[in-house]
């Protein structure tokens, strides 16, 4: 996030930019008025029989926004991914936006969010940030109902004979309540369940959040949903959503989520926000629904994946577009001085200070994402989302180190712009897109063993010497073969902040071992997490939290949303 | 509900209705589209802005239905409700109908929504009983930040010295979940919150739904919302929200949810449908700001109380209309012929046989709620909700036993016919209107003494001889006294299916004795609640829950819902 102390805040920029009624923005789409479902005048979903309208449609390009590794603030990702979708409207390009939502966790306990920023957001601003369409609402309704089945079923015989010690599946709810994370259920005798150990988990770290994302259609949906293992039985073996008879009716509860939400920028740009799973216990993509179906609707899509380009462009080409049969034409990593100057040595509250030298060093760590991209057989531009604190050195030594080495950069300004501040980056990827081919390839394939792929990711992915499974680890690989799981992709979890599982490894650390911890089968999302340490799946709230700012106004505005 | 084999079920029914536009249906109340919020095609909200525009408006007058103690079934009161509503359509009258929202919970677990039944529905049924407009997601979601602040209050220090054994604010779910009635929370360590005792309730039994209800408008929303007490602290005093400084967040993220929803029935009468507090441990009708808004817009208004009318006419005359400032002219008294026939001795399983003895004797229920609406000063008409099994013998025994006692009485037949099933009943409602007046007067002044309250509505509610404190309500008594409570009207959580507060008593009891178990001050919602016994504020699932038949079709259309 960007700090201006004098100009005005996010929502007050939100809240003073004009929208247009959904109803024109999806007009020049090609979509009237009876394909949409309008939620109040500025927000729609897209029917069923809308999308199945497109289907055959020829796809447009879609670019992929990424990053390096992040200060905890972050590096204005999504607000580059609104601002660059601006600029190709600008230059006449049919351009949409596809992002993720938000969660209202986070917003009532720190101030930031997750439509943008500055003059690149997306609006309304506080209708995205809070209720929005209901999406996450029903996440949470279909992951507490399967929860209730579950312990329904340990009280009403247990004809399953699942083990009440092995209950994977885990309560959702979309706050932020540490107090929630290690629970025990089911007390005060025999009317009031079976007692046992639980927790609640942050509603985007639920399966279905990724299973939503994932799914292809309804009934791909439905499928994936009873895919999910829930618990083990006394045998050990794994007791899925299907076994217990109520993927139907979770189904039922999920079939308005499913649908993508149409909303618009504030420069009226088109923009599905859909989905928005974990970026470390799951994908951290927007769903595959809405980019597919903003790909049929224009000739560039502009989307982003969670955390750094160790994870979320790792994930989004291994997960999301080998399972939803697309690809990038090019990748966009943003870069931050301050963030490279943290990543070059200087300590997180000294970045505002002009530090050339530390610059250069972290310059490493942008270097390695580049290669990792390349890899990929990826074209790519490098975008340094400019800050007021950035000095002319500064910025004049980061393109300067970039085109030594002949790697095509831009500066942006979208936060201060809007558009305008992008057009030089979409000028440039035009132009990469033009002369680079795409020649897309994953680095490992599904038929390898998922020890090898977790050494492929690890080694080629964040330039680790080599992968240690702990013994917890190494019996899951065997027991998740055994289960028919092996064909599956890896899901790393690991910390974003660098590109070694040690969060205060910064720069381009070598020499260093990647530790597995656990596996996590997340069956009906498809892949096999592995955690490479303690992976927080509810967050707490600060002493201080954001809601203590937030109020309404007399006209029933939200006051102190960000 | 009625049941009938060899005709349609509701769903059937409902999604075989053609609906009109809501934006046509707002149109004839004089809504015009710039003051809808529209959620897809057939549901909307009102803005602030339009119910500002009609608050001046002359309101109509106002027709509460209730009912006879009912079976576990349920008398069909909804359903008499909407069919009413579509009567007045019907002869010419400008009605709109009030109800309360269904809760998702109930739903999945047992057959059985609260849309109405038979050709007397409010549409769209299926997306009313799933998600709506997201009022009750609202709720529980202000309902568990609440409850995290809470906690996180605990963690941070504890400023306020709350107790922890002495928090009185639970979490909530719109779900069934007996495993959730008592747990243990903030366990695993001093960076997972203060261990402590909790429990979950269904959304629908949270205070911030009554408040929801019974507030006017947004800012006295917010000031009751402030004035929920959540704790004790260690000098036993209450500790507020406002005390917590959360009540604009709490608003905020309710400020949707507070807008009345606008939907039609089968024959295209507009409904509003909008909240749904528990008729127990909370007053069970929907929301202030529905009702008032209806009777700006039209010249009748169908309403209703939860439970019979020992507990949902009472609270809905001492509570929700003296609060409001709103007076019925006229009430509808529910009543079966297999309920009377229940209140006269015959077993719940053959209540198919005709039995006019029986009926002769469980008539005395229906008379004691006559009874009571007469004491409150109200003209009414009884309502026979005729049934298929019901023979000639009993329909014509049961209208001869009223019009004996020059009872004004009714047969409706709204569940196959729909308004035309309830024309009789709406003429005659007109008839009593301008015949009786209405002179309502509560039975007890809110400066009385809770205690003497309480034991007004045990006499002369319930036909009590008296009334039982335990000890420790004795001393809530005392303690709420102190605080400044004594002012409240009483919300009493007794069983529906008894004039008593011993369910087995049927009939007419007499020479008993209500016990209060225990007081619980809802401060927000603005009464203290008198509980007779245990009150079940979390229901639980059934062996095979309803969700087992739920499924989506390849349209996306729910099945298996009813």
């Amino acid at each position: 996030m960007n700090v201006k102390p004098t100009v005005k805040s996010d929502i007050e920029i939100a809240q003073q930019s004009p929208m247009k009624p959904i109803i024109e923005i999806a007009e020049k789409l090609g979509i009237n008025e009876d394909d949409l479902e309008l939620f109040g005048r500025y927000k729609a979903k897209l029917t069923t029989e809308s999308l199945k309208k497109i289907e055959t449609k020829k796809s447009g390009k879609i670019i992929l926004v990424t990053s390096i590794n992040p200060t905890p603030a972050g590096e204005g990702k999504s607000t580059v991914t609104v601002g660059l979708g601006d600029a190709f409207t600008k230059i006449g390009k049919k351009a949409i936006i596809a992002m993720r939502e938000p969660s209202l966790g986070p917003t009532m306990g720190v101030k930031g969010g997750a439509t943008g920023g500055g003059y690149s957001q997306v609006l309304p601003m506080e209708d995205i940030n809070l209720h929005f369409t209901g999406d996450l609402h029903a996440i949470t309704t279909a992951n507490n109902a399967l929860a209730a089945f579950i312990d329904n079923h340990l009280q009403q015989g247990n004809q399953l004979q699942i083990d009440q010690r092995r209950i994977v599946w885990k309560r959702a709810l979309d706050i932020n309540d540490r107090a929630l994370r290690k629970i025990v259920i089911g007390l005060g005798g025999p009317v009031q369940g079976v007692p046992r150990e639980d927790g609640f988990d942050i509603t985007v770290a639920s399966e279905i959040m990724a299973v939503l994302c994932l799914a292809t259609d309804l009934q791909n949906l439905k499928e994936r949903l009873g895919r999910m293992v829930v618990a083990y039985n006394f045998d050990k073996q794994p007791v899925t959503v299907a076994d217990l008879g109520v993927q139907g009716a979770l189904t039922m509860l999920l079939k308005e989520a499913v649908k993508p939400n149409l909303v618009q920028t504030i420069e009226h740009t088109p923009a599905f926000i859909h989905g928005g799973p974990f970026a470390n216990i799951a994908h951290g993509c927007n769903s595959v629904i809405a980019t597919k179906t903003a790909s049929k609707l224009a000739d560039y899509v502009i989307t982003e994946g969670g955390f750094g380009a160790d994870l979320g462009a790792e994930k989004f080409l291994h997960i999301k577009a080998r399972s939803a049969g697309i690809k990038p034409e090019a990748v966009v990593i943003v870069a931050t001085i301050r963030a490279l100057k943290m990543h070059g040595g200087v300590p997180k509250n000294d970045l505002g200070r002009e530090d050339v030298h530390a610059l250069t060093i972290g310059y490493s760590n942008l270097k390695k994402h580049i290669e990792t991209i390349q890899s990929f057989g990826l074209p790519f531009v490098v975008a340094i989302n400019r800050f007021i604190t950035d000095t002319e050195n500064e910025v004049n030594m980061l393109v300067d180190l970039c085109k030594q080495e002949n790697i095509p950069v831009s500066l942006t300004e979208v936060w201060e712009k809007g558009g305008a501040g992008g057009v030089d980056l979409a000028h440039k990827l035009l132009d990469v897109i033009e002369k680079a081919e795409s020649n897309f390839q994953p680095l490992y394939d599904l038929s390898d063993p998922l020890e090898d792929k977790i050494l492929t990711i690890a080694q080629k992915v964040y330039g680790a010497e080599k992968v240690e499974f702990s013994p917890k680890a190494k019996k899951q690989l065997q027991d998740f073969d055994g289960f028919g799981w092996g064909h599956l992709p890896i899901c790393m979890a690991k910390t974003q902040y660098s590109l070694s599982d040690d969060p205060t490894k910064l720069g381009r650390p070598t020499d260093f071992t990647i530790t597995i911890r656990e596996l996590k089968p997340s069956i009906g999302a498809g892949f096999i997490v592995a955690l490479t340490g303690e992976v927080m799946t509810m967050p707490g709230l600060p002493k201080l939290p954001a809601a203590l700012k937030m109020d309404v106004d007399e006209n029933g505005k939200a006051i102190g949303l960000f």
